[in-house]
């Protein structure tokens, strides 16, 4: 218990506060993610939390009573529900979706009002992490790079020349910060020859994982739309005005609003992690993510699951018995009101469905 | 209505009684088929009636008054609740499950005693026929050579060389009744290459259609058994015994006890019939059955189902959205309980979930 508490403190890093924008529907992962209930509100890894709740797990020995949580407002009380260890003021509800430059934003502004010697740490709900110690290493020494000034990111080391993800062409050491380097540029999801070139030239994937001063960041910002930094300050010197200013927003990823044109100018650091993420893009990363020996992976309870000569990836989240019979690399996702049935390699194509239902007026499937 | 009753009174065939055995649990059908609710209680063909009540709709204009089923205890409810329109005292309950020869020949026995005139035929409650004009042209021919005697079968035409059935080999026409022919041979389920040779020779499917006088088809039964012959003779005379009797009674199937000694002494004449017909076997006989012009045959609420390159069989019996990706040939079973994914190829390797499901105590679910 003691030495328990020695790791916890020791790995404290004073005025760092974590902020976890949680949204997006997760279209490629239906039916088991939904626009009311997005995937960052399930265990998809099966060990019985969710993805934000590893997420605030991963971050709490870092930052426990300094988290900002941003996400819509039709997930703020289900996002409280799960983390109660949060004050409810530690959630912010976005009063509409906008964009991760809003969300983030709106976080940097409210931080700069609240801690002169904040730095920030913006963390996705909803990926997943493994070696989690390395994981706050690397938080660490963005931290320490950012308290010198610089917009960091950590740079996930390639375990394939993924297409799915942007890469970071990363430059020289930066002085006096060891463990960080100068980014060099970010480059766009790649063709499968151009990852690969990628990877062979030491690239690293852009997780979209932000450590900043939230002034730095702001400033970074006001560089290229002042009006944008000055509404995201006044939401947070009167909080009233959220909801009216808050639709006026741009609607921009932070990466092109800010990471991109400040890289161009020789801004951005950053931090090679050395442990295993995933953003749970689809149900082929899910099979993937969850691994093991078995021909068939099941996230949830094995018993409703048969199989002969097959497999593939099993969600028997319906409480019903699923069985599969002579069937390749299959995907099967059962739950109350829908059901999947493809293959590891048409996951991507789930988002068809997704879109034809909405369209034909079962949008409420969705 | 005139015409429509000329047509029911020129198909009327006096002393013709239909006996319908409704046994067997069409394990290779599950999860839509089941024990406690097998293949002759559902609509397969989505035409609204059940097998069993099509059986019987088949069956009407010839032995309208005069029809007999022979059923499993548990499924003699269900089976009154289908067929308003028979009395209750023509569903026959089977104290257990003992083969077609008990089923058969105890139909045989009660209308030996009731109708010295009778002329009896059994035709099982699971099996779909297209033509039902025709089908009953080849029953009132087959009647017409049982009143000269013969133990008479019909013969379907092969559309294919299956190795899922029996073969009759055709001999020369019976003298005197015009249709009919001597069965030289029945043969087991043979190989692919055995079957296009018996295809190519004219040989017909076996389809278990036996049409006999019902006192012919005990005596053929007393030649090979006189024992189980007379203990059937007994229970007609005092139905009273059936429940101490029917389990000393042998388990094997008519085509055993009797077609195939018959047809050896020259005694069993078959009818050639034109018809459609299918025993619906699995779920690849099911979708062939269906037929329809879409990739994707959906046995159900179309409403329900939603694909995207794909194509095979969806039954969306759960009520729920059932979305398919990328698979070719693929059969998706969705029941409230019970979820199967497999292939048309494979559809025959359900009965192993089945058996997998009885040894593991989910028997319930089978």
């Amino acid at each position: 218990m003691s030495e328990h508490r020695a790791v916890e403190k020791s790995e404290n890093l004073d005025h760092f506060w974590a902020v976890i924008p949680a949204g997006g529907a997760g279209t490629r992962l239906w039916p088991l993610s939904r626009q009311g209930s997005p995937k960052f509100l399930h265990d998809l890894t099966g060990n019985g939390r969710t993805l934000i709740q590893a997420t605030y797990d991963r971050l709490a020995p870092l930052a426990a009573d300094r988290m900002l949580v941003v996400t819509g407002r039709a997930h703020r009380d289900e996002v409280v529900a799960q983390l109660p260890e949060l004050g409810a003021d530690a959630v912010v509800a976005e009063p509409s979706a906008r964009e991760s430059m809003a969300a983030i934003g709106l976080a940097a502004a409210l931080l700069e009002a609240r801690d002169p010697d904040a730095v920030m740490g913006s963390f996705a709900a909803d990926h997943v992490i493994t070696e989690t110690h390395a994981f706050r290493a690397a938080t660490a020494t963005a931290v320490e790079a950012a308290r010198a000034g610089w917009l960091v990111t950590i740079g996930i080391e390639p375990t394939h020349p993924a297409t799915g993800f942007g890469y970071i062409n990363v430059g020289a050491a930066v002085d006096g910060v060891a463990g960080a380097f100068e980014v060099r540029e970010f480059v766009e999801k790649p063709s499968v020859e151009v990852a690969a070139a990628y990877v062979e030239a030491g690239y690293r994937w852009n997780a979209g994982m932000f450590v900043v001063r939230p002034g730095v960041l702001l400033d970074l910002l006001a560089e290229q739309d002042p009006v944008f930094t000055a509404a995201l300050r006044g939401i947070a010197a009167d909080p009233s005005t959220l909801a009216a200013v808050w639709p006026t927003l741009p609607r921009i990823a932070v990466d092109h609003a800010v990471a991109e044109p400040a890289a161009a100018a020789g801004r951005v650091a950053v931090v090679p992690g050395t442990f295993g993420w995933d953003d749970v893009g689809d149900f082929a990363s899910l099979r993937t993510l969850l691994g093991g020996d078995d021909p068939v992976t099941v996230l949830g309870d094995r018993e409703l699951v048969r199989t002969v000569d097959a497999d593939g990836l099993v969600v028997p989240h319906g409480g019903r018995m699923v069985a599969v019979v002579g069937l390749r690399d299959v995907v099967v996702v059962d739950t109350g009101d829908a059901l999947l049935v493809t293959t590891l390699e048409r996951a991507q194509d789930v988002r068809a469905i997704v879109a034809a239902l909405k369209q034909d007026g079962h949008g409420h499937l969705t």
